[in-house]
């Protein structure tokens, strides 16, 4: 059986080989499947949105041929951001799993909590702290190797 | 001179013109210029995200070879969503100008007021109410037309 969590987290820690903040993304089809994957690319881009998050949802629309995603779940590392959250909800992603807890760019249980904002027009059902150690591991060892340097 | 969100104003038509919500933004550059204009295409490009703010910043650091927008303004004919604010704030847009409000979707002067959280990390200057009517009238008239098909 697949551990989504664990893939999404093999994704955050390629992004780290690859100088980016590491964040991985996995969405779920409504069989079970990997539709697609994907993690930070903010500074391959050039572009500030282009987290790991943005770039799966996008990924998930490409490869299913729709534009709602009403049947699939995510796996991410890191609670997603106001950016993040509002495009799951746009997307109308059924269950949110996320990682590592975010007090600072988190916008699901910190700042904003987009979900519970009475004018969004999408709430997916939120699972947090799933294999969070690992998820806030790879982020400490990342900023860390970035401070001696 | 260069009336930047009467050129918003028509990318909003343009859309519209397209079986798009009307919806249209400009990217302004520090010599007032403009960097990009981009209308909203979510049915064309099947992505729920692909707001006319999104497509015009992408399309600004595309443009300007930098993954900031420090020194720019956008004007956006509505008042930004929580998606649209939230990448205004990433890309580090030095002021907002927007034009009708939207007490339902927007996340600036309406729900989870975005840039007035304590987690953001970074706030536009915000003018509101540009040309409104305008605005509004294209939105109105793309709805009721809607209903009457």
């Amino acid at each position: 059986m697949t551990n989504y969590m664990q893939t999404a987290l093999e994704a955050a820690a390629a992004a780290s080989a690859r100088g980016e903040v590491p964040v991985g993304a996995v969405v779920v089809g409504p069989d079970g499947a990997i539709v697609a994957q994907a993690s930070n690319r903010v500074e391959e881009l050039c572009d500030p949105t282009a987290h790991a998050e943005m770039l799966a949802l996008r990924a998930a629309t490409a490869q299913l041929g729709q534009e709602r995603l009403t049947e699939c779940d995510i796996y991410v590392t890191l609670e997603p951001c106001a950016l993040c959250a509002a495009a799951i909800s746009l997307f109308r992603i059924r269950r949110l799993y996320f990682g590592a807890y975010d007090s600072k760019g988190g916008a699901v249980e910190h700042g904003p909590r987009l979900f519970g904002q009475p004018t969004i027009m999408h709430r997916p059902e939120v699972y947090g702290g799933i294999q969070e150690v690992e998820s806030a591991t790879l982020l400490r060892d990342f900023f860390n190797k970035l401070r001696e340097t």
